[in-house]
């Protein structure tokens, strides 16, 4: 527990030290973790919000204008612009230096981009990780704004206490097809860029498939509202900003139940997945590192092996009566 | 190893024992293991395409087209249409149908979707099983089309042999970001729906963010093409087809290191995903199933414990000694 002191400038709301502990968490950088653990008990206060989406749907420019919002309220926002895109070109960098201009000079926000692609944390660990260091840091509002509507940007949304579906008018049949399948995810749709051709007939469809599950709607007792935006043009912003706050307080007033549900599932996703990846760290260190690693995986390539035999044959020298 | 003659039908080329072992993978049934097991030892034969890019850009009716222009060749053909948007709508068996009738009573076409989006076993990981039987099947050529351009999009990418990136004329400013971290990954570039305007603008734009990363192009000595099609007017899809074989010779022939170096890699995260599964199976096992976890996500919800002590007490409680 070296270097306790980071945690705690962390607890005391210090920007330079919770930037530094979300660089080791996107680098996977094991010293992050007993800053984590003790800051996890000082959190559970934040509203965890996320934007989600195909990309040219216009989130960041969305976000910006929901951030301003929340600051008209004078609660403290912290953004986790989730782009694992990006691994080589800055992208991400890039992005937080043009995003971090219109904020700059309002300590009540903290924007960062991650863009983790390490080898044994998955992108939905490591941005529960920054989540929890943003709720310990004090922030009101925590938006993590994902980039694709793959499986991790659907398994992140589920993390979120309230999760914003935005889509644009018009984007053709596969859209279709997957707004179908993301469905089930949204509390709050948004159709931005409403000010397009065709942001009605959207609207009325989006209206129709959330008829078509009402069945669970009726179940939770909240219908998800459809909000037209044209964030460029600060239109609907404010209505956004109020259905966001309005799914809060019904999660907190007559979904209890619902709340409860959402946060054991989270927990519970986010303890597998250290398991996971500390009980590969341990397995990889038991038996000498990349190098026997090495051998193994060439047995494999040239069809000695199987990589299933294998992975029981490693697990069996670990687990099996030896004591680390 | 019982059942172990499903393993034997599917390397005799067995529709209905290949259906049934991808049916258990994409449930994450343990009962595959064994089958991949054994299936194993027998691939490395068939050429491994991705496709991959934003939805809309037109990838399913492109791989409808080349799955009939490697048919023209008498080479076989197995699709992965991999959907994890759509995990309760059935849109995925809804594509098959679709997709099954254009190649219904050819033999030598084995097309499947899947959706996996298992508890304990990511999508990358089932994508890689599922090859692993085509492959023993004795598909020569296999295609794993992704929905989405997210992390595991890119993952899946990684590990086919020839990465087509698709995209479309005029798609906007993010789908701009979007291809500048996803230049790494495409082996051949794909201008689909070339007849809609702006198709020459993004042939160029493409052309010059290769030459930007043209070091890495002298390192390997490929350079990737970019072919214009237009999938639904049957348009550039021969010209398509020769480029991907092209890069399976050039693989083959001139880039043995980059070839091996790909196979490694794809093998080691192949191992490492079914290692960190299955000892996350053996943890759960050991503390006595799903009823002792929920009281340890208790503990952590109500911020009694961390989940990053949790994880450590439970290792220790694995590892530490007793045998299985």
């Amino acid at each position: 527990m070296k270097q306790a002191p980071l945690a705690d400038k962390v607890l005391e709301g210090d920007v330079r030290a919770t930037a530094r502990l979300i660089r080791w968490i996107d680098d996977a950088d094991p010293a992050a973790l007993p800053h984590l653990a003790k800051l996890y008990r000082h959190t559970g206060r934040a509203h965890v919000i996320g934007f989600t989406g195909s990309p040219g749907v216009g989130k960041s420019t969305l976000v910006d204008k929901v951030v301003s919002q929340f600051r008209k309220e004078n609660r403290t926002v912290g953004v986790l612009a989730i782009d694992p895109t990006s691994p080589f070109t800055g992208g991400a960098i890039l992005g937080d230096r043009i995003r971090m201009q219109r904020h700059f000079l309002d300590e009540g926000v903290f924007i960062r981009s991650m863009a983790t692609r390490g080898q044994f944390g998955g992108l939905t660990r490591s941005t529960a990780d920054a989540v929890v260091v943003l709720d310990a840091m004090g922030k009101d509002v925590i938006i993590i704004e994902t980039v694709g509507v793959g499986q991790d940007e659907v398994d992140i949304a589920h993390s979120a206490h309230t999760t914003a579906l935005v889509t644009v008018p018009g984007m053709g049949d596969d859209i279709q097809a997957i707004k179908a399948g993301l469905m089930e995810i949204g509390d709050v749709f948004v159709v931005n860029k409403c000010d397009r051709e065709g942001s009605g007939k959207t609207v009325r469809e989006l209206r129709f498939m959330l008829h078509m599950s009402s069945d669970r709607h009726r179940e939770t007792g909240w219908i998800p509202p459809i909000v037209e935006t044209s964030a460029s043009q600060d239109e609907g912003v404010e209505n956004l900003h109020r259905a966001l706050n309005e799914h809060r307080d019904f999660l907190m007033e007559h979904g209890k139940d619902e709340w409860k549900r959402r946060v054991f599932h989270r927990t519970q996703n986010q303890l597998l997945e250290i398991l996971k990846e500390r009980a590969l760290e341990r397995v990889l260190q038991k038996i000498g590192g990349p190098a026997a690693l090495g051998k193994i995986i060439e047995d494999i390539v040239d069809r000695r092996s199987d990589p299933y035999g294998s992975a029981d044959d490693l697990l069996r020298i670990v687990m099996g009566g030896d004591s680390i």
